[in-house]
C-alpha cells in the first residue's frame, strides 16, 4: 500500500518544486492559485477542462468559482491533506491548461 | 436602472420563499446548499449543467467543489450581496436540475 507519490513533501521541497510555477502559493499545507478569466463562461470552461485532467490523474483539487474567478487548492487526502508529488504534478498540468 | 428583481428580500421573505426548497439554508445573507454526488464526474456534470442556467438567468452562484461534493451559495451583487428574487429563482432552477 506504500506509494511514494503520496508522501508529504517538506516545506523546502514544495517551495523548490513550485519555484518554476507562476502564482502558486503554499499556505495552510495547501498549494493554492487564483485564476482570473474574461467571464463566467471562460472560468467554467477552465474548470471543465481541468476536471478531465484531474480524473486522468486520479487526483482532485478543491475548486472555488465566483463569476470569472477560480481558486484552485491542492493537497493529498491520502497524505493527511499535505502536499505531495501528486499535487505538484496536477499544478503543472493546470498551468499548462492556463497558459 | 431600478430593477425590482434586485431588491433585497427580508429574512422573513427569504424564509417563506425557501420553505418549499429542500436543504437550502439562509445564513450570512446568503442562500446555501450542499449537494452530494456519486463521484467527481457527477459533481462536475452538475456544475456544468448549472452553469448554462446561470448564464441564461444572468446570475451566477458561488460554486465550491471537493470531489463529490458541491456547495452552492447565492446572493445578489447588485443588491449589496443580499438575497433577492434572482437568488430564489436560481435556487429553484438548481433544485429542478438536482431532482
Amino acid at each position: 500500500m506504500i506509494n511514494t507519490m503520496a508522501e508529504a513533501l517538506s516545506k523546502e521541497q514544495v517551495e523548490q518544486e513550485i519555484s518554476g510555477l507562476q502564482g502558486w502559493n503554499y499556505e495552510n499545507d495547501k498549494l493554492t492559485k487564483e485564476f482570473s478569466f474574461k467571464d463566467f463562461r471562460e472560468a467554467i470552461t477552465f474548470i471543465t477542462r481541468l476536471a478531465f485532467e484531474a480524473e486522468e490523474q486520479v487526483h482532485h483539487p478543491e475548486i472555488y468559482n465566483v463569476y470569472n474567478n477560480v481558486r484552485i487548492s491542492l493537497s493529498t487526502h491520502d497524505a493527511d491533506d499535505k502536499v505531495t508529488e501528486k499535487d505538484i504534478q496536477l499544478a503543472q498540468t493546470i498551468e499548462s491548461l492556463y497558459n
